[in-house]
């Protein structure tokens, strides 16, 4: 349809018909019986008028009953607009993939990219048009559980992230690639600082930070395209974000340029009531609307109030259809008006989903994702050594994590049979999945299982539902339980191989004295057979953190880019007066960036081949980066920069680039980088974002803590 | 000296002149030897002459020295000016009181005024002028070890003991009551928000916030009169406030209309340095005067550069003139041109300084202090018990607190002693005072000294150098050795009262199955005995938690007055998506407000006079408070408010006066207080504060959890 088309299409429209296009409702709603809705429509205070024109869907799938919907709504609604049909495609549709958190630690685009294109054609072959992904909240608190929804601490990586999974999502031609679904970015804005990690709970920030930090990777997906937005639970400063003018109008619209449909959270239109910004549901669908919500997600304040508004002249009509219109291009983007089904197609479904090939890719993104934390040189195994797995998480298939909507526990390989379909000389003890109880009889039949083996690899972690929404947790060790499983293991003095899944960074520090610590976060439904893939050495671990690992809770927040102290602990960690605790270094015990592979990858002969640029030229960074081991090695190779004198407080350093260099055995390789004016840019004093003359410190490596260092000076032609 | 001829002084001056006036240098550049000071002299780049004209001294006491040093420094100065002597008199001087932290814990307004005169007192016939104090820096983390500086959570009740304070330090007439010393509030601003509770971190938050919870206490300060104000060593809105215009210019100057005195904290403007926002000295100089700072602590920044820029004309001379005029003010404030020794007073000072009179009205102020958080009917003792007094905090005398200069433990009078004063039936166990490591001996002879006794008091908690300035922890439990202790002794079936000494709030749930537990922080030197009065009941216990004692770090921030979210847990804690932790409730443990007394005290029959209130007049609020136990008790009434619905989130409620009442036993009394639209004001969007028409929750109650409450509306006349 032509954008004039669409014009005179919201013409046409009944005021009754416009806020319906703004209400989206549970796919319930169209494919339960009648008699089972009635309660709900009771509820909401919905009338059969709202079901039939209700301009979206929430949570529908599966291509015959997609095809169904749709054509019977279509039929139903007095213009046939076609209804779009949404949900939480967050790491995989079917096929499950790692977290976003394990996705950020693979530190490749391209897994990400892929990943979200298969998740794409999962999706769409299933009918569905739109994804409340990515989620590129910057994190830096694991209390909070949605911390494994990210992709961690760093604005830069979470927006090159953000646009590989953009990319991946919606392809190059939405309305032509029907293998796509529309991606929607959230949760705008800051919604991964939640005060004490606690989900929910308020957000308080400086706009600086605010600017400098958390709103760059929602930029991000929003330059590559994102169709959608998603609004956020938490107040930004002072407002909550479904009902603040100033973050969706002045923010998003204007300085952004967003054009797209911004959707609210779950029933967070509603709750603008219970954060005690309006009194009532007219109050709270006036607010909304004024700042630019477009869909008010399984709440009915637009659906009941809007029209009041607008007759009584408090909210203008042109918010409706503007709104509106926004919702019909979107439509109108994925080629609805004229293929109302798109990609749905019930003989692919069968021939895509959990494809062989899915599987595949899965298993080598799952492993790209894990991270070696420990290894005293016991891994790789070998495949006639004689390994007993124990731990509640050996035969676990809870390895999917929160967000696996479609997900099946069941079609999840487990690290036992992962470890079995390689070798012969696997010790199994029938040991139940259970995290936090640990009978007598389930810890003296794991001992046991030990007898006969070398080494031991034992499986250790969270279950799914203690990371994801609403699963924050105060303390962030492993439940006591497995520690003191741990420690009886090690009393048999056998080394001991502990693999983690989880969702978050934990508190490992009770761990000390394992062999090797394996951290495979939630891996998905390839899970087992990726982390085998690790532990024999058929993939050599190329995982970083995206997120750091602190030595204990009460450092919380640790993460690297920290503002420089006026009296700064790294040059002087033993003086009293210096910014640290009495009890714990302000190190991280696993900094971002941070991972070990099987090899020894040398870094030297960093070089800039400049030592003052201008705003017209780049400077070349070269550094050489040599595999001395006998493995083939991924390197991540991480450039960081720091400006050493700024008008406002900067970081100590801040990742601006990172290149993943293959290296084969002995295999040296020179890298290189550029580095122009635009990447030494901040905001300043007034809010300007610009850069400084002065002098920069760039360093490089293999994390954010190992670094070489070189400085040079900017010196702009245009002062 | 009239104004005038302070203006005309400062013409006097030469710019060299007038550039030491801003210099603050340590006393021991007149105390001690010149060939002492010869390094340090070199190490500042300071020249003779810079010593004879530095404005003001930091850390000189003692009448004598101080009236020989002043005499000499005059008889140097070229005009004669007197020089300021200042120091942190922060809970008394000789005789020490109870921490800040407890001070605010008393909730007594009048102890805290009595506090700082007789630290005024004590200070000023040594030779004193300015005491850096009060520090009214709201505190919201235990982990930060300076959190027992401040008065706690709350900004108003901050606000009311930053008044009492200045009051108590000040007097009426500063001139004319050289008994008085000048009063500096530090530090401005939000030095007690420092990232993970780690001294000297970043700080960030909106400026809404800053405005609602973090000024109005030094507001307070100033408002009543304080003489001075202290730079943070923090970044406000990313720029160190030392260095930061729009915090001392706009806010400062211009909005709170403070035209005294302003100080860096020690070496901060220097530190702009490290902070990265001045290259040089010259330029940290340059950001710290045109900011406003007047006097540089500790460094030599303005010495070695200000003449420099004011030729350079990068900064204006003017500012340097306003600087001067504001320190030579303050001078003649003090009265030091007409009488340059003040209060100095060698006979007067062997007479005041920890009389006999001071001990007593410290014990006072200590055992009001005392937070009694359980008790299950064990306290108090009886004269006749036979009480085991152990734990490494049994004979301690290290119990004045950090920032006690003067403080002499040797002076302190430990609870053993305390006891012993009162009750022939103490039995002690030999036990040195080791907060860390309980040998086997020492754990066998606590545990032995038991056998006899009908009741255990069992004294733990923190030394000393466990809180204070760069003193932050990142686990805020007691020391494992002493929970080992306690759970030996818990064995014997004896009821167990614990007390602590300590400076901040601690994580204290391994104490669960105490009989009793009585906070007794840092009481200062007549702290064992106040103890024991409370031990004893000759004093009712009255002290309410100025902070929240948490559960665990990982609830850490946790305060009362805490931003409502958009899925309030309070209203329905089982549900699964309200913001909470899987793992510890959303509450303190020991809530803001809190405190037990002897006695039961039942509150009944809240009424408000009136439903509906304009501006123009108040409600009368009225509560029935009723001692039904057998002590006399003073009962601290708290009236709190919620905005039901406002512009921006508001607390789910807010301290807004307070009142303490003594009610003899089985006596009732009828507490009244009066709301007015003044109190009812908020920063709205806009940082305009002013009030909304609409429904406000009055609370009244005991603490901050248990509350009767009762709604109004506010409907201005003038909209």
């Amino acid at each position: 349809m032509r954008q004039e088309e669409l014009v005179k299409l919201v013409d046409e429209l009944t005021v009754e018909e416009k806020v319906d296009q703004l209400l989206q409702l549970s796919a319930d709603f169209y494919t339960k019986k009648n008699e089972e809705m009635t309660g709900p429509l009771t509820d909401l205070g919905l009338t059969e008028e709202n079901i039939k024109q209700a301009g979206s869907t929430l949570g529908l799938s599966g291509a015959q009953e997609a095809i169904r919907v749709q054509k019977e709504y279509m039929n139903k609604h007095r213009l046939g607009i076609p209804t779009l049909m949404m949900a939480d495609i967050i790491h995989g549709f079917r096929t499950i993939f790692p977290i976003p958190l394990g996705l950020g630690s693979s530190w490749s685009l391209e897994a990400a990219e892929k990943m979200a294109q298969i998740s794409a054609l999962e999706a769409s072959v299933s009918g569905l048009h739109v994804t409340f992904s990515p989620m590129v909240d910057l994190v830096r608190d694991p209390r909070w559980g949605r911390v494994m929804e990210s992709t961690g601490e760093d604005a830069y990586l979470n927006g090159e992230f953000a646009k590989a999974l953009v990319r991946g999502y919606q392809g190059e031609d939405l309305k032509s690639d029907t293998d796509r679904v529309a991606a929607c970015v959230k949760h705008f804005a800051a919604y991964g600082a939640p005060a004490g990690g606690r989900d929910y709970n308020t957000v308080d920030m400086s706009e600086r930070q605010l600017r400098e930090s958390y709103l760059p990777s929602y930029k991000a997906a929003i330059d590559a395209g994102a169709k959608l937005v998603m609004t956020s639970f938490n107040t930004v400063d002072g407002i909550p974000a479904t009902g603040n003018e100033w973050l969706f109008r002045e923010i998003l619209r204007e300085q952004f340029g967003f054009g797209g449909v911004v959707i609210s959270d779950w029933g967070a239109v509603k709750e603008l009531i219970a954060h005690g910004v309006a009194g009532d549901e007219k109050k709270a669908a006036e607010l909304a609307i004024k700042a630019g919500v477009d869909i008010e997600m399984m709440t009915t304040c637009y659906a009941h109030y809007l029209k009041e508004l607008i007759e009584e002249e408090v909210v203008e009509e042109k918010l409706l259809n503007e709104a509106v219109l926004r919702i019909l291009e979107l439509k109108n983007d994925l080629g609805l008006f004229e293929n109302p089904h798109r990609g749905a197609d019930a003989d692919r479904e069968k021939e895509v989903i959990l494809s062989t090939l899915h599987r595949k890719q899965a298993r080598e993104i799952a492993a790209k994702s894990i991270v070696l934390l420990e290894n005293n040189g016991v891994l790789p195994l070998s495949m006639n050594q004689k390994v007993a797995v124990v731990g509640p998480g050996a035969d676990s298939q809870d390895i999917l994590g929160a967000w696996s909507w479609q997900g099946k526990m069941d079609e999840a390989v487990s690290l036992l049979e992962g470890m079995q379909a390689k070798s012969d000389h696997i010790i199994s003890a029938e040991m139940p999945c259970d995290y936090f109880e640990l009978s007598e009889d389930m810890i003296s039949c794991a001992v046991k299982a030990t007898s006969d083996a070398e080494v031991i690899v034992l499986a250790l972690g969270e279950q799914e539902w203690m990371s994801g929404e609403a699963a924050s947790r105060s303390d962030i060790c492993l439940p006591k339980e497995q520690i003191r499983l741990f420690k009886l293991l090690k009393d048999t003095g056998k080394p001991i191989i502990v693999t983690l899944y989880n969702g978050r960074p934990l508190d490992i520090s009770e761990l000390d004295g394992a062999a090797a610590i394996v951290e495979a976060w939630f891996p998905g439904t390839e899970g087992g057979n990726a982390l085998s893939d690790v532990l024999y050495g058929d993939v050599n671990p190329s995982g970083r953190l995206s997120m750091s690992f602190p030595e204990n809770v009460g450092q919380v927040p640790i993460y690297y880019n920290v503002d420089n102290t006026g009296r700064p602990y790294e040059e002087n960690p033993d003086e009293k007066y210096v910014s640290k605790y009495l009890d714990v270094s302000n190190y991280a015990r696993y900094p971002f960036g941070y991972g070990l592979s099987y090899s020894e990858v040398i870094y030297s002969n960093l070089q800039l081949d400049k030592e003052v640029i201008s705003e017209e030229e780049a400077i070349e960074v070269t550094v050489e980066v040599e595999n001395r081991g006998d493995y083939l090695v991924t390197e991540t190779v991480q450039l960081y920069i720091r400006d050493l004198v700024g008008e406002v407080v900067r970081p100590v350093k801040e990742l601006i680039d990172f290149k993943q260099v293959q290296l084969e055995s002995g295999e040296k390789q020179v890298v290189t980088f550029a580095i122009s004016e635009k990447q030494l840019r901040y905001t300043h004093r007034n809010m300007n974002f610009s850069s400084d003359n002065g002098d920069f410190e760039v360093m490089v490596g293999p994390n954010s803590i190992e670094l070489q260092s070189k400085c040079f000076e900017l010196k702009k032609i245009r002062g």
